[in-house]
């Protein structure tokens, strides 16, 4: 069976996963290094990276080593998560860019310093990071359809 | 063939698509009606707010009329459609609900006048048909797979 690219176990899954854990902990410590801003998207990002480092570590093995089975239970799974934490990172990337956006148009003290743009940036990464985590989850869900036909 | 309880044409559909035009329109009315608070927030009410009654008045002529056929093109744009405003409507919850959270925690004073527990209200809503839309896209998504088998 010819494999979707992008889907799990696949060396564009490794490249998507790999730029999800990127973006994910860039945001994270950008977002956390200076000022307990935003728990909602903070608590968001650590689901996200966490998944991600485990789906790394699952594709280099499948890349590198030993081609993993593709089974429908394994896909559907990896499926729902995508799903679920594409719904996560969005959710944290409008929180934060919605407070900041707040912040900045009613003049806060604590938006100076640059610490505003900071927080628009992690908000942007984290809105990057739903992107692949929907493009992951699109090709999952057409790798388990075309497991079916 | 047998319809999917909550697909596009049942009335289990008619009833949730009566709840996402209920929900998103007070949503709508109660952020707008005094403030010009969350653009972001409102626009996407808005798109909700036309696709809900597009869908109501589709379901109430296949309830009521006569019931429309289940097309795997149809089912897939219904399916899209609930999908993308699915997700405009959690961005717009998040966002809302995240300035409003902010608003209260610099103890602003637009706060005051019991505004901002109308945004919560606001924002609460809007999870709501949020709910109601991935509930939407999930029986739209078995029905169209039960299509195929």
């Amino acid at each position: 069976m010819e494999r979707v690219p992008g889907s799990f176990g696949t060396s564009v899954s490794f490249a998507l996963r790999i730029f999800q854990l990127g973006f994910s902990s860039t945001s994270l410590i950008s977002m956390c290094l200076d000022y307990d801003f935003n728990e909602l998207s903070g608590g968001c990002n650590a689901y996200v990276i966490l998944w991600s480092i485990l789906h790394t570590l699952a594709d280099t093995y499948s890349v590198l080593l030993k081609q993993l089975p593709q089974k429908p239970r394994v896909l559907s799974i990896v499926l729902a998560g995508d799903v679920v934490l594409s719904f996560l990172s969005l959710s944290g990337a409008c929180g934060a860019a919605s407070a900041t956006e707040m912040l900045l148009s009613i003049d806060e003290p604590m938006c100076g310093d640059k610490r505003c743009i900071k927080y628009q940036v992690s908000a942007l990464l984290a809105f990057l990071c739903w992107a692949l985590f929907l493009d992951s989850a699109i090709f999952n869900l057409w790798s388990l359809y075309s497991l079916f036909h």
